[in-house]
């Protein structure tokens, strides 16, 4: 079942604009098992507009447009379509009611501008007929097109609650596609393409593949097959495999991210959490408290960038700071004593370096940082070094502290630092 | 000077990554004045690829195509070419040996897969003599093809050092286009909308671009001309006009960010800052040690996720957590004033809040947030009451807290609360 994604806006064609859309689109039908071939981008106006349908039309069985179906000046698509499809506007009478309430319950008066929403080309049908969302459907040459907003809010709920759905219903002689992620973090690529190697015999029909998303990287498996039950089955078989021989580097199945694989084992754990930063600058504690509920563990932290900080609200000896320096193995473990001690919480974690650009020495260049951890009754400390940005230093450092934690939770060793 | 990009791989089509390649592409040829029709996003394979290229030939002076140029199997894009354009692939030698160079440091043997990178079609000139990155130019029908990796750095180097410099050089008949940004917090869209009305008969033929970027809003101006001081001058003007009507609300001229602006103005007035983070958990800190240098006014912080935090390292009254609550003014107030003594810094940034999507009552519901700054003779606090998920909740305290040291330190009155 081939489709195709055609994205509207002069903001996506000049940049100003990432396209979420094409990339939220694209990643619900490829995992309903629906093929998309191609994503284009034009702007706001006819003869792009016009043509990218066209081509689609020619293609695809179905057609995602988003884009250009508000209030303002520059949403045209109702009008291109129209045109290109010869499909005159008619004003939809339920759309327009809707509209009315919609001024009505804000104490306006229907402009002309908010009425032109509730015009549509004819033959089309309003996906949301509750009015949560804009954005209607049309069957032309057995393609059917589905015309959503730009916003990506309605965008994502009238693609899950409607799009997929109906493109399900409708082509039920899809054979099951399954795909699966799982998430590593602290092997390189080479290392894993060597294991892929390794595999290469024990993975069937079981198609591979391979995602750097920085500073982790994600495995997808994926396979189509006549049922679920064999679909699923050998994907468990090959994930076994992989598992085998990738280990304790697989932290994730699916789209759990390291802080809450963390979160979930402190919580299983009944253990809570105190953080010391220093060149993470509170990075760290920004990911764990992104986490709903992560307040049941993690108890707080100290940003001390300066050694004021480090010495004053952490008790850091003046002396380790004056003999090792601030980014040294002796400095991060009593951080993360001092971190565990004044917040009274089963473990005290703590990272210090060099984010970079300016600050490294050749002793300690940029991206050499300590990562302490205080457990109950065992201090761990351990200096790696990063490369990169400023950005993916941190990014870096505050994943390995991370890791860190659910590697000591789960009885499984640190890796390997310098 | 129309130009068209193609963005080639499975995981764009598949939705696994963000298309970040089209977007850093169209907005270089945007700010350099080209003008990007189109972005097509196609899997790896033969028919697409080379209508995708066949369609551009027709449309366009110039073609971006990255993706497909590395070493592994699905990179193909050198082969669709020389079939699609007609060039067979030859072995380019400069490219072999700076291949050779880099399997000898690396103390390994070329192999076949490696090797494949210095086959080109026939008429392709390297972009990168001096192998820093793999990517080709050639010349088919008067229209310039860059070929680009789809390494996200490799391409963003060539863009920038030579794809765009080559551009301008070849099309210097382009006139002149300059386009400028202005980022605002704290006014909503409406209100923007009607400032844009107010301003209408007052920006010539400047374009005014209105473009959220939550929580800030950029407005961007644009002016074609025939040369450089008219055009500067005139958007000198108009950006003078909308400062004149927005005021204060703009925070920054292009593209420094929020947290740029607020340390660059601590280092003009040499003073510090420290931070008690609640509910944000460490995104302030995270925001403000993003910017190099920012050690010289950001002493560190604490991250009181608990009462105990906020009691025994910021000194918070137990009276006042069980008079007021933790999220409260009171309670704001106290955290500033802690941290600021606790490191002797010239400024206490405080904000606690409830980010939801749990833990709201109906006194105190889910976006309430509490932003509190001390100084060295005044204690400001305020409540504000913010909507969106929790890690929106998050950044608009994170920016209000920011906003709030730019306005005391330049004068302004805070953004008023609830």
């Amino acid at each position: 079942m081939y489709g195709e994604i055609i994205t509207i806006g002069d903001e996506l064609t000049s940049g100003r604009t990432l396209n979420l859309n094409g990339w939220y689109a694209a990643g619900r039908l490829t995992a309903a098992g629906l093929k998309v071939t191609r994503i284009t981008s034009v702007g706001d106006n006819y003869p792009m507009v016009a043509e990218a349908l066209e081509r689609a039309l020619e293609n695809s069985r179905f057609i995602i447009v988003t884009g250009g179906l508000g209030s303002t000046q520059d949403d045209k698509t109702s009008e291109i379509v129209a045109k290109a499809l010869n499909r005159p506007l008619s004003l939809d009478q339920k759309m327009f009611r809707l509209l009315e309430e919609y001024a009505k319950a804000r104490g306006l008066t229907i402009t002309s501008s908010l009425e032109k929403m509730a015009w549509m080309p004819n033959g089309s049908r309003l996906l949301s007929p509750e009015g949560r969302a804009c954005g209607f459907c049309l069957v032309e040459k057995g393609v059917r097109l589905y015309f959503l907003p730009g916003v990506p809010e309605q965008m994502r709920y009238l693609m899950d609650k409607v799009v997929i759905p109906e493109l399900l219903s409708f082509y039920d002689e899809i054979p099951v596609t399954r795909s699966r992620i799982l998430k590593l973090y602290g092997l390189t690529e080479p290392h894993i393409a060597e294991m892929f190697r390794e595999l290469e015999d024990r993975t069937g029909d079981v198609v591979l593949g391979f995602y750097p998303q920085f500073p982790e990287i994600h495995i997808t498996l994926s396979l189509r097959g006549e049922d679920e039950a064999t679909v699923s089955g050998e994907l468990d078989r090959v994930e076994a495999e992989i598992r085998q021989v990738m280990g304790t580097y697989i932290f994730a199945q699916g789209n759990e991210s390291m802080e809450e694989v963390m979160g979930r084992l402190l919580v299983d754990r009944k253990l809570t959490l105190s953080l010391a930063e220093s060149c993470t600058g509170g990075l760290i504690g920004h990911r764990i408290t992104n986490v709903s509920g992560s307040s049941e563990y993690f108890q707080g932290g100290i940003v001390c960038y300066s050694n004021r900080a480090k010495i004053q609200l952490l008790g850091v000896k003046e002396k380790t700071l004056e003999e090792h320096g601030a980014v040294s193995e002796a400095t991060a473990r009593e951080m993360a004593l001092g971190i565990r001690d004044a917040l009274g919480a089963d473990l005290g974690l703590a990272v210090t370096g060099i984010a970079g650009p300016t600050g490294g020495t050749p002793q300690k260049p940029v991206g050499m940082v300590f990562i302490g951890l205080a457990t109950g009754d065992k201090i761990f400390a351990k200096g790696y070094r990063f490369w990169g940005t400023r950005e993916e230093v941190k990014q870096q450092s505050a994943t390995m502290a991370l890791d860190w934690v659910r590697r000591y939770v789960t009885n499984n060793p640190f890796l390997p630092g310098i």
